[in-house]
């Protein structure tokens, strides 16, 4: 889906940066009150906020593109431009963007993450009440972050053709995950 | 305060996503610009901004979630639906949400930053003028990031119940750290 | 020339939290649509996008924020207040906010990478089909992630005195990067 976004360009040349495509919503309109035709062509800037709860997943990296343009695919096609921003409410999960293909990608990047944040006897950790995994789950989550922020043109995340949504499980035994997501735009 | 947001609703089912919360916030009743009324009920989208400045920290991290709701808490209020952006001037402190209970969380992740970036003789960084622990405060500063965007709902951070917003100071001796919030929303 | 935002004001006191700079922008004067001069000082919400190729670059970190204001420094003038998002719609290298005035910081950021993701032979990833330096190029990038939100305040983007705009580039053989930028605000 978000390919489509791509295919419209010719592949540009390598050379110097480009504007590849520029638009400018402005509601300048305002000038004429009282002509109701010109008022209704204001693009109106709209809001949209609804919380998603997202089944338990195993330990490691999840696409969830799909789960989320179930959700918010039809309130996205009313937006021409805007944003499009999700937050996990949870400190032992994360949500990052990376392939949206391979899933062995995905499964690289959990044997990256366990091996760089130290787990059970040897590591150093204070913070060990609620099991092994809960304090490096926590240090995850920050280096991942809880929230994206992306880009909404034509109705459509305008994501790149490798681009898709993750969700990060850092527990063992996850419970679900909420995640808020706010539309704005025109 | 976070918490009252979670607590509304009853736990969800953990056996699939749902919507729980959703709410669409569309000026569309520009149609009728004579009448004063209709456009008194218009949610007009308001923007907010400040700089906070926080007094200096020692290095580590630390819960930073009551002062910015003393700075900003009255402002916030005064949005229905919306976002919050918060962004450190600096490049050598962070921020980041995590755990909010117990500073045990906050003294692993510090421990954890301290033993992943290399510092002092045996790290093999060239920028050394401003200090052994100047060079691995800029890369901690690129791994946390430097901006936080929070939902705001029903006036209110919309955080998790265990999320706060810490402030990740990584040099020894920091000075005052600048933080511009910006609100938007209806 | 983000500089220039911070020498405004007298350095602050290092003792307390302080409010340093507060506008609250908020189109509230539609209670007369029939007053067409009323309504022209309404600060109507703005929205602009384009998208920015940026030419190949070598591995590794490399500042942006001349070629990046160049390309939206205009509509930025148009912004009293309001919000600057960029992302890089690639998995294999990411955008980040760092020093910018010593390139050492940016050679040692490189060399923290590196160091810090497993590439080659003793690498344990199951991902290599497109070299041996890709999959470690995906992790880097959820590292430091694709996208950053910035403030912008009279017209510029408000950073600190230090910060710069990077592009890190985590393939050894790199295409051009396309960015999309998007602003809001009024």
């Amino acid at each position: 889906m978000q390919a489509s976004l791509l295919s419209l360009g010719a592949k540009p040349p390598l050379t110097s940066p480009q504007i590849r495509v520029k638009s400018l919503y402005t509601p300048t309109t305002f000038n004429d009150p009282t002509d109701s035709t010109s008022m209704a062509a204001i693009p109106a800037p709209k809001w949209a906020q609804k919380t998603i709860t997202l089944a338990p997943q195993r330990r490691g990296c999840h696409l969830i593109t799909p789960k989320i343009l179930k959700e918010i695919g039809q309130d996205l096609s009313g937006f021409k431009c805007g944003l499009a921003h999700l937050f996990i409410q949870h400190t032992s999960a994360s949500l990052t963007i990376n392939e949206n293909y391979d899933s062995d990608v995905r499964d690289d990047t959990e044997t990256f993450l366990s091996k760089i944040v130290p787990e059970g006897r040897s590591a150093p950790w204070k913070h060990t009440l609620e099991g092994p995994d809960d304090m490096p789950a926590h240090i995850k989550s920050s280096m991942f972050g809880c929230s994206l922020m992306i880009p909404i043109t034509d109705g459509q995340l305008n994501m790149g053709t490798w681009q898709g949504i993750w969700l990060c499980e850092h527990r063992d035994r996850a419970t679900a995950r909420k995640v808020v997501v706010t539309l704005n735009g025109v």
